[in-house]
């Protein structure tokens, strides 16, 4: 179900305001602000309010008066240095607040970050809509052969048509039952914390998630990352594209020193120094198992 | 599915152990330990591993270099005191680690405790049994008619017998659907983490779940109290029981105090002391809402 | 120390920003912003940046995609239904950064508070200034003969004048010699990290805090409590007269529920049902320990 | 103060008790048990209890019934993996509590880390210890010139001697005046949690100290490291000690991956490429700051 008529002009009476404040204030944020984001089949993510920006992380650094500096170069420069030196509590001073609307399956990866506020819709409370994500075909996969909590190469022909069906089959049923054990035409009804046991994990949900900025980056990194699934990641480009336009120079070092970074064990260490001296290193030679000298690899030659 | 002799022989494995520790050890544990305590249809408790006692308490409470003290009563008198002002962090030195077998839909409200350790059954890595939570016919009631996040009057007849028939139905179905898309016979067969999108949130699921003992009462108090859904509360009753027979001094403390407690908001202790000087207070006179009048009703009445 | 004219420049620049946002602003916070509230003898808070407002809680409950209601009323209604029913998650999505001045003995207490953000002034990097916690002569009390962890009357004449002497003395001696200590001039100087070592616990220290609304009504109900150091209260009591203005709908109900309330254990609930019924109810016949029953009538008696 | 003869008869008591328990010993951390490890002139940790080994964290990963496997080596290879993909909800799973006497101002840098459970002996209630650090002549050292947050070269001859002496001199009149100011004798006595207040951050105070194993694995990262100051550096080594002989296959994980191991930038792993590609690259052409390439330049060369 699309954004109703009703629930589009909530949004736009809130884009209309125009409030006045000493506050802090992001223009790449303001433009950001409670417009939905499309993620995946019926989901998004809105933007619903932020605290703080580069400057901010600097002035908590230096439990500074005021601005602290005039120079962006030098808050750049500071924030880098903090970055690589695991400084995290300056970045835990700007907050973030989304609205998300995602499938059950990927919000119950996503609450395991625990360091985080949930609100989440109340099935006890409310009754659900009728959405269910239903893969895209190019995202229908076969397990994975080589990882074991993945997925391999694209279902083709019949089989994704098969399983499509059934998913799209047993979503209208299951609903289509969760309806009709609550009605209360000509019945009691079912109590809704009862109906809803019924639904399958591809049914949507919707959460207000409040976060800082030092555990939005730790949840990015693991979740904007190409081993996770799929249906997740997508949430965390959508965060990481919003992130870049609210701290930039923070977000760059994020890019830098963690998404395009490699954690290396002394071992990798070892090998590398022994690499760049002219030895010719082995997985043999390495000291590491097969899995870790793949992983290595894979820093090493690009 | 119940344990299987599999499971059965690890479990009698594990409790066969004699093990010497000069840790503190309480024989009341001793027993539960590794023991499946059933929950619902499918669902169990088991301790795996426990830290400290009501002692222990003390001892953290008075930092000392050994037990601190000699006397039981003492203790009790410590920890009733603690427990009285709020003084939590005596409570959190004791820790307790379980593995609970659970609906998804009862995981789900579980999980929203943050302050707690977890690893659950990954549905990415592994294919989930065919287990599903299926009411007992006097567990499936009306939504109430008075709180919008409860049940009421239970359903009977042709009603509750729909009801039972879909949940049965509809589980079977989507379980079917789930193996014959993971499957890899004659076909690529889907990707786990995909596939489980398809299972309602009445399956069964697993984890590890490790609190310490201020977090696991605050749990406590909310899940095993009145207004919670009937199939958390089990859980939580059950983990009461357990509780009691760890820590007996804490426990009790936490049942005068929180379980069998009530808070007063200002208005209603001045109610209390109007009425206690044998003013006739009305729901118009206390300056309480209707809500609140009711609530406070339900304490000073017996 | 004072803020220094610089500071007071800073402080005062910041006050002149007029930014433009869709975010809830709040007129009564923004009167507050960057001041400093001034604490004790050279503590001060002040705001310097807040995240939502009374309707933000209200949003985040309902899970809504605009204001979500009209009326204030009603949201009024909403938010002291949560508070009363312990649903603590939407009281988190405000967020409030506030810059402290404080001494260090309170400091450390203050910590003890973990769900929160701190960046402090570090002892490592830079020069702590000059500036310690001198009592008010009737803030100089005799410890407590009834209470083994708080203050009694009020210390008079000689005695007092003795402390405060000592108090002084110590400090300016203190850093009198840490001076010394760093000094390169004709010596190499000590580590800072090492010469702070030298300094007493009424030294003034310096951090950014910043909490969740939920965290902070547990910080206050604790800290502005009879029961909490004087030192501490006053900063506790700034912050409520803050909070007041920031979210007075929500303020007022943790006014009513949690500051102004009390805790019955279930004895307690039990004798009032008697005495209501007519019972005389003695401390034998309470069930209570001698604390439990002065701190009963401390409740019921005005 | 060293252990008094009371305090090592109890624990001693405490160590010569023999319980039966079926929860996972390890005999390496029985021979820790309760024994004060010395650290510092007066400091030490002890070990008051346990919980998990490392089979308990594979136990957990894959949330079986029993032991899960017989096979120590997949227990190792599955930690390393755990370990190397940041898999860290298994490790969370073992928990220590520690007894530690420390200085305070060592107490105020530990206590950062806020995923912990903490007992402070209280300054409020009782009295503290004439107990200070007073670094040994070879740790004290001068700031340092590169590093504006740590310590330079060793001072020497009469500037250390000046230091010691004031160290000396001013804790003891603290202290002189500390007992002075609580004394009852002919006198009220102050408060003591106002007394406390005179005393410098040199004394020692003392907690109990809880933390799980990934979190513990994150002190020690950042603490056992070279840029930690020496007085915290040499408990979080005390620990490591330890943990190497409750958790030998996760404590070598950890050595391999964490301590010994390097964080490369997305800059860094592409100057480690064209490195071994056989380009000459100098911190011009590498992209990054001074600083990064220094940092750099002690990864790759041995």
């Amino acid at each position: 179900m699309p954004i109703s008529p009703d629930q589009a002009q909530e949004i736009a009476d809130a884009r209309s305001q125009q409030n006045t404040t000493m506050r802090a204030t992001v223009p790449g944020m303001e433009a950001h602000l409670y417009t939905a984001h499309e993620v995946l089949d019926h989901g998004f993510i809105r933007v619903i309010d932020y605290m703080g920006d580069d400057s901010a992380i600097c002035q908590a650094a230096r439990v500074s008066y005021g601005k602290g500096t005039k120079s962006v170069q030098n808050d750049e420069g500071l924030i880098r240095y903090l970055m690589r030196h695991w400084h995290s509590t300056p970045f835990e001073m700007c907050e973030i607040k989304l609205h998300v609307k995602l499938p059950v399956f990927v919000a119950r990866q996503w609450i395991r970050h625990r360091t985080a506020n949930v609100n989440e819709y109340s099935a006890r409370y409310s009754i659900l809509d009728r959405e269910f994500y239903i893969p895209a075909p190019e995202h229908i996969n076969a397990q994975s052969v080589v990882n074991n909590q993945g997925r391999g190469k694209i279902l083709e022909g019949e089989e994704a048509a098969r399983v499509l069906e059934i998913l799209k089959a047993d979503s209208t049923r299951a609903y289509d039952n969760y309806e009709a054990m609550i009605s209360d035409d000509g019945q009691d009804g079912l109590a809704r914390e009862l109906a809803r046991m019924n639904l399958p994990a591809n049914i949507y949900t919707q959460w207000y998630w409040k976060v800082d900025l030092h555990n939005l980056f730790h949840f990015l990194r693991l979740r904007a990352d190409s081993h996770a699934q799929y249906e997740i990641r997508v949430y965390a480009d959508a965060i990481c594209n919003i992130v870049a336009d609210w701290v930039p120079a923070a977000y760059s070092a994020f890019e830098d020193y963690r998404l395009g970074g490699a954690q290396l064990s002394g071992k990798a260490v070892d090998c590398v120094r022994r690499m760049l001296k002219g030895e010719e290193v082995t997985q043999e030679t390495s000291g590491m198992s097969k899995g870790e000298w793949r992983e290595f690899q894979g820093v090493v030659e690009a």
